[in-house]
């Protein structure tokens, strides 16, 4: 048994002790490790992108304006029924019906009976994965991961892929695409955020539709629902917005500009480093991995054109 | 390139696709997977254990009652102190004071100035490991973690191991003994609980107490606090509790008979086999491994005494 034991152990801490040799996880840095803000402040202006308007969703609550960038690259035609359905009003006087701990915020129309989309569509086959050959924008992360052989960010969303496929992944935060049992079921006129423990599981089994920039601390915050799934028992508990608009819509002033910083870039890696080895007056014993969804990609306001 | 990147790609794959052997990964069952429902309807009576009233602590919020399974095989000391905190009034009309998005929600006395304990203590010297060899009862989960050569479960808890140590891991729902930078300022006057996508960079560096076995979904809800990290700005934020007890304090009728599925049971072996490998109606790509902080330890009203 001791045998037995030492031999699984031993090829247990080959892959995986950070001894090992699981991708190229960077050495740890000199001394103590600098806080995400200190990343950020030495970061460069070139570092960063702006979001797109055209690419951008506001969903306005009364606590606040939610955020979401969306990810054509992935699903080209979810992003672009979002925006249809955003142009012909469907998403007016929306609610958020379900809140599930520890895994979705679900939103949809609050209207009883719902109305149909008029130019959108309720259904589109589904964006699950691309072809990874097709994804050239890949930025590893070294670490290993439970769900995949690789994972990593493209254009700052949370990534992973395989020999033959990439797809976006599950992380707290990333918004997805609600369906019925058939996998085509979906078009985006039910959309989710993940609000709990990343449930990877999903991946691959759901459309991604993009990922919450700002406005997590309300999406994640609502009273969880006590029917079947969390959904709402009554519409009374509905948690309502004015409308889910495309910022590009919106006049210039009206606008919230932000800044993502690149998942391409020095300051970044410099970022992710740090997390993985952070050492400071508070984190003694740096354990030198980190988790995809561990990462956080940071987001800030737009600098003032100078 | 394309030489580097296919040795790079089978050195993954021996370790981490489905298809590899780290650890003994159970094959997938027949057919659809059973729900969770359905593993609990088939379990038998002794696959279950009541909580031990003297190890149940209850924090009764106007919005309901939080059970917290404490763990004192880990962590004895800051155990029965905050068993004495407890009983010796410390904990009467405290609050959340602090609930950071995606990472903790933690509370204290709301007093201020705070009343020091008088039989209790402030602090106490870390609890972070024990010796492997300590912890016999380690459930081992075979799939691939980030962050640790092996995880697993003792008696309920997520906990992880080495070749020298076992601890607990910061997974969603798990509490903790706040301190301030010296390892061993922490006592267990402050508590947190872990809210979004678990932390697990945490492990090892903080004596954990237990784990929220009722009432995540009040713990995790509480609006975001908008100060340093998260701490409420002023005390009319504060969400309050009535008092910290024991259970074995009350009398049975007020008591909270809750029972956990033993994790060393067929019963849970199933269970996690079946969401490893979910595959139903709605999943139709199981992916064959699941992450230690995605299992879900069972909880359930305990059975009548027949």
């Amino acid at each position: 048994m001791r045998i037995a034991f030492g031999i699984a152990a031993l090829a247990l801490a080959a892959c995986q002790s950070p001894a090992g040799s699981v991708g190229n996880i960077p050495a740890p840095p000199e001394g103590n490790t600098p806080s995400p803000g200190e990343v950020i402040a030495a970061s460069k202006p070139e570092e960063w992108r702006a979001l797109d308007p055209e690419n951008t969703l506001y969903m306005d609550f009364p606590q606040g304006r939610v955020i979401i960038e969306m990810a054509p690259q992935f699903s080209p035609n979810h992003v672009a029924n979002v925006k249809t359905l955003s142009r012909e009003g469907f998403f007016a006087d929306g609610a958020v019906t379900r809140v599930q701990d520890n895994f979705v915020s679900q939103w949809a129309q609050a209207a009883d009976p719902a109305r149909p989309p008029k130019k959108g569509v309720e259904k589109l086959n589904a964006e699950f994965t691309l072809p990874r050959n097709a994804v050239a924008n890949f930025d590893v992360l070294p670490d290993p991961d439970t769900y995949a052989p690789e994972v990593g960010f493209v254009n700052g969303m949370y990534a992973a892929r395989d020999m033959t496929s990439a797809w976006l992944t599950h992380c707290y935060g990333m918004v997805g695409v609600g369906r019925e049992n058939d996998e085509n079921s979906g078009g985006g006129t039910e959309l989710y955020v993940i609000i709990g423990h990343s449930p990877r599981n999903l991946d691959k089994q759901l459309t991604m539709l993009g990922r919450v920039v700002q406005g997590m601390e309300i999406m994640a915050a609502f009273p969880r629902g006590t029917g079947d799934a969390g959904f709402y028992k009554t519409p009374g508990e509905y948690q309502h917005y004015a409308d889910i608009k495309v910022a590009a819509d919106l006049p210039p002033e009206q606008r919230t500009p932000l800044e993502i910083m690149k998942t391409d870039s020095a300051s970044f890696a410099t970022l992710v480093n740090s997390r993985r080895w952070r050492k400071d007056d508070f984190y003694r014993n740096p354990v030198g991995r980190i988790g995809l969804c561990n990462v956080t990609v940071p987001v800030r306001a737009a600098t003032p054109a100078s």
